[in-house]
């Protein structure tokens, strides 16, 4: 039996995890992910406070004991001195994927002008690619459909598994082999 | 009484400071700001050479001194060996915004092709808002206008004072409290 | 006799420097300088693997001894693991131009989704640019079509040699000297 291809989400939130909210983010982010997602998979869901060491520590545990290979995390990553999401990613990650934070900003700009203060990004830790969407669904729903296209392929470049998607919800991109 | 609002204006230039010409820009930039803002401030307003030692410690003193809720400099963000501008803000701030950078270039790249060779960026100390601009001021202009939009916004999020703008000279967004 | 122009291309690519297969890409970034170029000079050109130190070594031999005024390097910026000409350039320069990097992928976006995965950058080592390439010919074109109008003038800036361009080929920008 093949082992079953995991994908973390990680809500970081100080009110979420200490339960004064409940967390709708993590929770949308999943829903989006059932729809894309024809390949079967499992998420690995976890929500934690805006502690730059305890998010390092779950993203290395998601990618190191849990064999994720996306980890797509919500919140923290504005400039608010508890918003410190994107500085544990870049933490933990090898290599840093600017694209990502700055397509996901050009998008949400043309919703807000507040976007430039997200200071999201991506990267990848061995084969694990991780990405920091923003904490509220409206601009989750914005950032994802604009960068998931190239999500798949980027998990075929680190020798991730093949995630094959519904192209009614999402039209991802693979180039042709060379 | 309350104490007065300051906004730093930092003009990063070896010929001003050395009186070869006269600071323009500098002066440009508070003139700006006066017709932004509706809320009452202050300018501290200073002109020193390139100097990155120099740059570093004038941003920390108009931050930690000054207690500038925002600072924003001119000069120092191009290419050649001089411009230290975006290394001395980033050695001092505790978080980037590089969202600001992007679409500042973005804009003047309507402008001018060679807007890819501007460095400046934005970040934050502690309870400061710092932001490069380039030094002419037909790309002061064209960069403040574009990012001024999420300063307000931005300041409240790292528990500054509350700046309130004329709606006739910029259109300033915070989004609804959540 | 004034010491000729140099310009270094570095392809990065361990399929290539096997000779799996002839580099392509190095030629045709050649071809195209020879287009663009109305001024003399001389090509520097090495094929090498995908090897952070090795790419380091030959950056700074092509910027230190060879006094290459701009490196162009072709390869080597996707997210696989040995994907690494980003981090050498990074390592080897003294100043980033992330403009360059942002623009690259702009304009690629608007042909394929997983331009977002590019991470290609750009920097200056003393009185040397070095801008990353994609390495893909059909990338290379796109890619420093946009944004080679900046190149003559960062050379100037950053006290190189003169570069002059044929404007039916492509057109260069240099401000107005103030």
């Amino acid at each position: 039996m093949k082992p079953a291809i995991k994908i973390g989400i990680l809500t970081v939130s100080d009110r979420a995890s200490a339960k004064v909210y409940e967390d709708v983010s993590g929770k949308y982010i999943i829903s989006l992910l059932k729809e894309y997602l024809v390949t079967d998979w499992e998420a690995v869901y976890h929500v934690i406070p805006d502690e730059q060491e305890l998010i390092e520590n779950s993203l290395i545990r998601l990618a190191d004991e849990e064999n994720c290979c996306l980890i797509i995390t919500t919140g923290g990553t504005g400039p608010a001195k508890r918003d410190v999401t994107p500085e544990a990613t870049e933490a933990v990650c090898q290599k840093m994927l600017p694209g990502f934070g700055e397509l996901m900003r050009k998008v949400s700009l043309e919703q807000v002008a507040t976007a430039i203060l997200s200071r999201q990004t991506a990267g990848i830790r061995n084969q694990t690619l991780m990405i920091n969407l923003p904490g509220k669904p409206a601009a989750i729903s914005t950032c994802i459909e604009a960068v998931f296209p190239a999500v798949p392929y980027c998990i075929d470049l680190i020798n991730g598994p093949y995630l094959e998607c519904n192209p009614q919800k999402i039209k991802v991109f693979r180039p042709a082999v060379s």
